[in-house]
């Protein structure tokens, strides 16, 4: 059966997931007319198989990773999702099966999170497949939260867990590890789970935008990107171990395997929000978080200096990690 | 020497190309303050090493057509250019020589194009290197120029000349071919610079929201690239082949070898503007043009029906193409 071409491969599989602005994918460029009194919010993420995914990870997860990755950066800034622009780069050993479920999963993802298709650009990647997404979002004009805006004093906050994307993906890796026999089969498949499927959490945006005076996603690890988010504001910060919210899962993993800690903190893939809020403004924060239906948790508080992060163990003890954070480049 | 990290790569060659929407791309995202009373045209091309360019070519020049593929499309659409988003996927074998160059060749194209870096993702393409770009216009509401509103008798115009880069190509992948030697020096140079360095007709945009019905950038050929705007909108259209603006190299280069203009009405990388005018609104739009400092010609007319477009030669006859596009795909 030949391949299709690209014109054949939109009207097939990409034009039903165009948004009205995608001009059903049959015009050069997309149209968007922005909300007056809304700020545009921009923000593009590539994943590569082999590097940020397995090759044989499902086509539909691979596609909720893409959107996911880059939605969870709207998500940190405030900001409601709008569309995407997809760039495919398909590995020279592609077939109609994958980028069907590729696009199953793109659509169903797209539509959780009301995020249309707005236009695109299908490639021969002449190696591993890419998936190239630009994502816009907009905020009511200047409420974006930024990365660098944290105040010494400030509380710090983390949604979801942290670490069960680090821990699914040392299990996607090594199903036997020997530490994954303490765990039920839920709860290592929950832990792959949130691997293959980041949930960006679009339900904060609101809440961050009212309360939060900074926030970040976490993408590469907590420690590397608390450390990112303190530099950007020149800051130092202070985090309890104990306090950084971990699923049962992870607990269960880190109980049988205490160095796991390391993964779970340095790890990546978290796509949680890490945010700071003035004392004062915790509590409402964390109440519109309840609202929304996602925890944020306070870990620590943002202190002077530009010192990297210190992260406490319960005794007071500074714990020092291995690698600053996980960079995929 | 340690390969810098994407940080210090973000910091030493990325932030000075950075708009003031870019947030020195210190940000998880970038941030637009869209101009009352107008719509966003987006649009996203990528170009892959070894598919859409030489792994050889100048960095500088890789970087002028990532950028200048895409500002072709706003153009097309009547738009100017706002800034863009940049993935970088990089080879394996990347240094930072070649990347110093690319971002050099990067930021005179942007400045060109008053088109400035907006926020990026730098990764590791596990193959070849991979340049997609997201790039951002902006129009009067409702002005953007559409490619599917031709209507039957519309004449049609293209701007510059066509062939040159087609024929360009040929030369870059065959310095020695025989027809070579009829031309001079700066004719077969001026062919290879129209294949490495597009030059998007941003003056054009103007004339084009004023004076014209419809409009796409030709990328692919213009035979194959006209019969999408023609199939776009349901119509067919007559060409006359010698009305086709042809540079003089690309001229004498056919005048050697006949069989060439096959290649140069087919061959794609043009970025040459076609459209589509009411008749009555030609005379204003070329002189519109003309002003702009890029010469459109009339080519052809606009017809009923659904057949793809005749290209009629001197005698009248229709003058077949062997391939109706060309696809990178």
């Amino acid at each position: 059966m030949p391949r299709p071409t690209e014109d054949e491969l939109i009207a097939r599989y990409f034009a039903p997931l165009a948004g009205e602005g995608g001009l059903s994918l049959r015009d050069d460029a997309a149209l968007l007319r922005p909300r007056p009194g809304h700020d545009l919010v921009l923000t593009t993420d590539a994943i590569v198989a082999g590097v940020h995914y397995f090759p044989d990870d499902p086509p539909a997860s691979i596609a909720c990773k893409a959107l996911g990755v880059n939605l969870s950066d709207i998500a940190a800034k405030g900001a409601e999702p709008l569309g995407f622009l997809l760039t495919l780069a398909l590995a020279d050993d592609w077939d109609e099966a994958w980028l069907a479920d590729f696009c199953t999963g793109l659509s169903e993802a797209a539509a959780l999170a009301s995020s249309p298709l707005l236009g695109g650009d299908t490639v021969r990647a002449g190696g591993p497949t890419l998936i190239g997404i630009t994502a816009l979002g907009e905020v009511p004009a200047g409420t974006m939260v930024r990365r660098d805006a944290a105040r010494a004093g400030d509380r710090l906050l983390v949604s979801g867990s942290i670490g069960d994307a680090a821990l699914g993906l040392k299990l996607r890796s090594r199903p036997a590890a020997p530490w994954g026999g303490a765990l039920s089969f839920p709860a290592r498949a929950s832990l792959v789970d949130r691997y293959l499927h980041p949930r960006p959490r679009l339900a904060l945006a609101p809440a961050l935008r009212a309360h939060a005076r900074a926030a970040m996603d976490v993408s590469d690890g907590l420690v590397g990107d608390l450390a990112k988010m303190m530099r950007a504001a020149d800051l130092s910060a202070e985090v309890e171990i104990a306090a950084i919210p971990l699923s049962d899962p992870a607990r269960a993993a880190l109980a049988a395997e205490p160095g796991l800690l390391d993964a779970a903190l340095t790890g990546g893939d978290d796509y949680e929000i890490l945010c700071a809020a003035d004392p004062a403004a915790v509590p409402a924060l964390q109440a519109a978080a309840d609202r929304a239906g996602v925890p944020l948790a306070v870990i620590g508080t943002v202190t002077e200096g530009s010192a990297p992060p210190v992260f406490r163990t319960p005794g007071g003890d500074a714990r020092p990690f291995r690698s600053g954070s996980f960079s995929h480049f």
